[in-house]
């Protein structure tokens, strides 16, 4: 079981590392990141680099492609090279998922057609122009496509899907192991439950406007 | 405000992600990776390097110190360049935090005499090698002092610190616009509440034991 994480320049960090810091704990998985070029990648906030081991050209065939967002997403909704890779990873891929905007790179790519997905709740429009209506759900199966809310929301999908692949208990030990047992002292995680001019104030900005630090 | 992120062999990726990813959106503050030497510095599971854009030379002072856990903190906690560079760090910092494990290395540093302080649950009888008695909370303040359990609880130990320093709205801010509105599928998160078969498997072993894939 190949793992494939993909990386691209302003990726927004905790989308991929989420995801993977549980999901990469599949028995007998072994995980890779992937970027165009092998080497360090560095995210939007500008403050870190992961270091993507491997060429997308070295990695054609992964079982799992977990894509993740980013305010600029558009860097890999535009590149080519990136949705050529994902359409021929996905041709043989178990699972294609994506975490935030990742979405949107996968709708890129023509993999959502006529399919239930998600994204941020900031990038809602820009999934719908990109003819896939968001369902607002924080973690979407549809087939073989998973997609999540925004940043944070990877972690849930991991444990979904690692409860789809190797069955309840597994998933509870990787929770267990990884002590995910959520108490934000807030609860303002979602726009119907943050005070109303919070949500006021960021409703309709683009995800690109987004503060970074 | 400086926040500087200390990265060590072997190091869990979502303690220090998890926590980051949110701290560093507070408003005017400057984020670093920092390490023993400048470079990539690879996770626990073997299969991602983050990159420490800075040596710890090169960041004497930072106002919030945030160290993550790992399975082998060991290789940090007997590391004399690393215990100095948090002791002198420590004397000027406004947070001094960690995630996990990291609380170990806090205390092999001198840091958390006499303080209440937690850990990852599987650690608490090495916290208590160290003269601290783990509190059992998900995150525990003691003045300055934060540390929080295991792995993904440095996301609510950053809320909680946002708000501190900069007010509840901030902290909401940050929690919508990371759509932390936690859903996991299972409630499997705690010793106290996950399966008692599954943690009566892993009660007991050492921490350095844990699966890593």
């Amino acid at each position: 079981m190949q793992i494939a994480v993909l990386l691209y320049d302003r990726f927004t960090t905790l989308d991929a590392v989420g995801a993977y810091e549980l999901l990469a704990r599949l028995p007998g998985a072994e995980t890779v990141f992937v970027a165009k070029e092998a080497g360090p990648v560095r995210n939007d906030q500008g403050s870190l680099a992961l270091v993507a081991d491997r060429s997308l050209a070295e990695v054609p065939r992964p079982d799992i492609v977990l894509v993740p967002g980013g305010p600029d997403a558009r860097v890999a909704m535009d590149d080519p090279e990136i949705l050529d890779w994902l359409r021929t990873a996905d041709a043989t891929s178990t699972w294609t998922t994506s975490v935030c905007t990742g979405s949107l790179i996968l709708a890129s790519a023509g993999l959502l057609k006529d399919r239930r997905a998600t994204t941020h709740w900031l990038a809602f429009d820009e999934l719908r122009a990109l003819g896939v209506e968001p369902t607002g759900e924080r973690v979407v199966f549809d087939g073989k496509y998973v997609t999540a809310a925004g940043v944070s929301s990877g972690i849930d999908m991991a444990l979904h899907l690692l409860g789809r692949i190797a069955g309840d208990e597994t998933a509870q030990t990787i929770q267990l192991l990884t002590e995910y047992d959520p108490q934000p002292p807030y609860d303002a995680g979602s726009p119907e439950k943050a005070p109303a001019a919070i949500v006021a104030h960021w409703r309709g900005r683009p995800v690109e406007s987004l503060p970074q630090s």
